[in-house]
């Protein structure tokens, strides 16, 4: 019976959501800040290369870069092509909105008592911005890029955030619209699901390990029992 | 000995080439100007939505936002809509450069005497700007949406560029980024090969029926022999 008593108390998932095309339609813009960026400093990298690599760590995006590249960038060229990118970004941000149901399933989940939390590769100062489109409070958990030592694909955002809300990792679903979140979600021990509001293509998420594939996060709600999580 | 004469005399493959996301890394500024356009019409449509849709007639892509947007548009501001965008990538355009491989690629055929094509959905007054990125002639063949009654996809623009360089399509590669060129090809009898280069995913494009699928021009160029035409 005790098998029994286990398997009726397995607990529904908490949420760990990326935030750049997951929650929010910024992609585009961050890719062409990047090749803005790039093109001030004399790098034409084809634009659809900077979009797969978005989601990754800035650090490891560069890294990216310099291999595509030969190794021709130094420290302190990373670090102006990161801050070129910022101002960027900083200009396009206005186009920004949430994405299509975003708010309602996040405000859908507080309601159901679920737990989540946001887990993104962006940096602290621009967490802001995104909390105020959402509509949500300043003490939303939400782990950004400095508050970690590695991120995406490393798994320590999506571990942090669990932690934050106190959740077993192994009964989170990281919801993300890059490989980089699903390939991070394995790592973590937790089941990912994947959006195809980044603009990836389907297969490529399900290939990276995706549980499951929506639309956007309105389509994630319209299923959100797939997930398991049950209307009360 | 007849079936072996016509066998041995199959033709090497003429190619026709899309241009946005093919030739010139123009896509995602193309994505982004239909977004600004759209915003400033107080209309929100999510921007990897708008990304997929790229490639298609003008005409089209005004449909099927129609359809998403519940058939508000009125057809004066279906005109607004387009010469919105049309302004918006202008302002975006100088970004714009070739793909990695496309000048070299081109230049490779026209050396090997292979026959070849433009076909693109854009218009006429946008073809000069491309030329001039890709080092062409101004007599280049290229057919414009402007000069055929049906975009892709609709198999128009690529039987006129057929027909231009007096080519049977039946054996005519088609070459381009999106879904829209692989079903056009397809209906109208010619092979599709994919580039990942406008950013769509191997899979979509393989789903659409792409006979092989390259990264881009570069990986095109230095896999010519796959699409059948060899080095003489």
């Amino acid at each position: 019976m005790s098998l029994s008593a286990d398997s009726t108390s397995f607990p529904p998932p908490a949420l760990l959501f990326d935030l750049d095309g997951t929650l929010i339609d910024s992609v585009y813009q961050h890719v062409l800040a990047w090749r803005e960026a790039l093109s001030d400093f004399g790098l034409d990298v084809a634009i659809w290369r900077l979009h797969r690599r978005i989601g990754m760590s800035g650090g490891l995006f560069v890294t990216a870069l310099r291999r595509e590249l030969g190794g021709t960038l130094t420290d302190e060229q990373v670090a102006e092509l990161t801050e070129a990118h910022a101002q960027a970004y900083e200009r396009l941000k206005p186009t920004v909105l949430p994405l299509p149901g975003a708010r309602e399933l996040l405000a859908e989940l507080t309601e159901q008592q679920v737990d989540w939390a946001i887990a993104t590769s962006g940096l602290f100062r621009a967490a802001g911005t995104a909390l105020k489109l959402l509509n949500l409070p300043e003490d939303t958990p939400m782990v950004t890029r400095d508050q970690v030592r590695r991120a995406k694909p490393d798994p320590d955002l999506f571990l942090t955030a669990a932690a934050r809300i106190n959740v077993d990792i192994r009964h989170a679903v990281v919801v993300g619209d890059s490989v980089w979140d699903l390939l991070a979600a394995r790592r973590a021990g937790a089941l990912g699901v994947g959006l195809l509001s980044g603009g990836y293509g389907r297969d490529e998420l399900e290939r990276a390990g995706a549980y499951r594939v929506y639309s956007d996060p309105a389509d994630l709600l319209a299923h959100l029992d797939e997930v398991g999580i049950r209307q009360r």
